[in-house]
């Protein structure tokens, strides 16, 4: 099974400016999901199989618009390596800290 | 049936600078899955179900590997909109043209 | 002068979800800067230089503001291309059409 | 001073797959510009104020070139919060998951 890691950032509309609450509603549907991921400050990145993941942000989107929203904005990067390179969120990092030092 | 319209710019890594013939092999993707759509200088705007819109997305990022792509990135954003107004990628502008003049 | 073509999509929060007279107002401002664009039902693509761009894309993030929004979620990307190839947002779609027929 | 958080991701084409060294290249220049900033697998979090993450991220793009690259596709997306509340990537995360527990 091929792995992709992708971050999502889905913006409610119509519901004022604090999000917090609605992004909190987004992730515990994606820890039901049981996908691997992390939340940063500007989006969440997951990892798993096209399907599972592209599932996963599906469901996060309708949650949205189950808590109240009328319109939805979602927006999605996936990074997709098939170079035979060992693909995971921590290693990417991991690459390019040790470059650094 | 729920409708979105959805932007996505698919850019294979490891095949040079020249992307318009891998662009075009997407874009011939795109018009087998037989959804609307309109071709950017930046992306390509899809108009169709959630389920339409990632089964044709998926399938033009798959393509980019077909043709010698060893990665991909591949980033979409989806307008979701349920407020009872009719959605369409040529009402979205009509709608900005209007207040324009 | 080294040109890009950059695509802008301002998503200013708390004003509700019909954004088409506040995306008329961002507009507005490009209008007045006078760089090349085109209006997709997606965002707006720009040419120019990057100063050019960059001044552009403030002036109408800030007029969301000023419009009365509270929070602004702007997103942009930027194509930036020095391999001898004359860059335009016209020649990058027909490229990809030339492949097509 | 109004302050920002933007997330950027810039990939340079035509180097081939194996991005972390160009990626350290980038962070390098990051380092030497001085702002808050937090490296994720997918991009790079910067603060600070809009002149300060636009010269930063300018700076970050052009070496991408002076490492040779010869096109480059620049990602930024900016959240630009102006309703009272303090803004931090810390304090995003925060939010979000006092929500969660």
């Amino acid at each position: 099974m091929n792995k992709i890691i992708a971050e999502v950032s889905i913006i409610p509309l119509g519901l004022g400016t604090s999000l917090s609450s609605l992004v909190a509603e987004g992730v515990k549907v994606l820890k039901e999901c049981g996908l691997k991921y992390q939340l940063t400050s500007m989006g969440t990145i997951i990892e798993g199989s096209w399907g599972e993941v592209m599932d996963t942000i599906q469901k996060m989107h309708e949650k949205m618009f189950e808590s109240g929203a009328l319109r939805v904005s979602t927006s999605l990067k996936i990074d997709d390596r098939r170079d035979g390179r060992e693909v995971s969120m921590e290693r990417k990092v991991i690459a390019v800290e040790e470059k650094l030092s």
